[in-house]
């Protein structure tokens, strides 16, 4: 952030009084801009034994797999969030289970939230942002080619908890991967 | 938003390509601008039998009582966040325990995160955004005189919960209160 979003005039920065953090703090008209984490939202689509996967066809990791998931929006809640983001990249609507995964990814301030869902028919086909959707079983996950570690590891607890019987909410921290 | 943080120049509410929201565009850079949820991570600290509170010095809610909670930082994790906020206003330090409470408010584009936690020793008082802290067993509790409904439910379910010996994990939409 360089200018104040209210009045476009240059911002700097600086400890506003009773805060412990820098801020941009425009001078011109006293607004003090906070910048916070985001959050995302998304689920694993489940028909029968099989879950859906996107391949991205945007930038970061395009080409490689993931879990319809993204940023929520404003006026959403949760499900809502991770429900359009399911529609808005495999064209499939789900019906949301039960939150799954609570991460948290300081290095780049986000916040992932995973649900579990059920599909509500076999129909999905690739929305803007994917390249290509499909069903896989356990057996038939690109384990090396998926695009997120948030990903690979609500996946890796889905399986493990599934053949135990048991869905087990989880909460953790994402460091970053190294590739 | 009026003008772009990145250029100064005015932004514009369009739409940008392959998406369906409004967004603020700047055409003299190019920047799309995002407006995304925040989150408030908070914490109901337990001190033996009774829960620690705070009477708000800062609006909104002046004067009423309320858990420790606040916008969540960037480089936090969501137990982290809960923790800072309970030393800035209560002066306590707390163990994270459980996640309780996820709670949505669609109509301020809000995420609500409440944990159970343990105060570590019994020692706490007035941090800058609060007049008063005060430990409060459930029949003590000031109900008329929460700040907000979010600390309403989450003190109620505790309450509930704890009587019978169970703590369930919640998710919900909370509503604009009428009062």
């Amino acid at each position: 952030m360089k200018y104040c979003s209210e009045c476009g005039s240059q911002v700097r920065l600086g400890i506003p009084v009773g805060d412990e953090r820098e801020r941009h703090i425009c001078d011109a008209c006293g607004v003090i801009h906070y910048h916070n984490p985001k959050v995302i939202a998304g689920c694993i689509p489940v028909w029968g034994e099989r879950v859906l996967l996107c391949r991205r066809a945007i930038e970061p990791r395009l080409g490689l797999w993931t879990l319809p998931a993204g940023f929520m929006e404003t006026g959403e809640n949760l499900p809502q969030a991770a429900q359009r983001e399911a529609r808005e990249e495999a064209n499939v609507e789900v019906e949301i289970e039960a939150l799954y995964n609570l991460f948290s990814l300081p290095h780049i301030s986000q916040v992932y939230v995973f649900f579990r869902a059920s599909m509500i028919e076999e129909r999905f086909f690739p929305g803007y942002e994917s390249l290509e959707t499909r069903l896989f079983s356990e057996e038939e996950i690109p384990w090396d080619e998926l695009a997120f570690e948030t990903v690979r590891r609500s996946l890796a607890y889905f399986f493990a908890d599934r053949s135990k019987g048991e869905f087990i909410l989880r909460m953790e921290d994402v460091p970053p991967l190294r590739r």
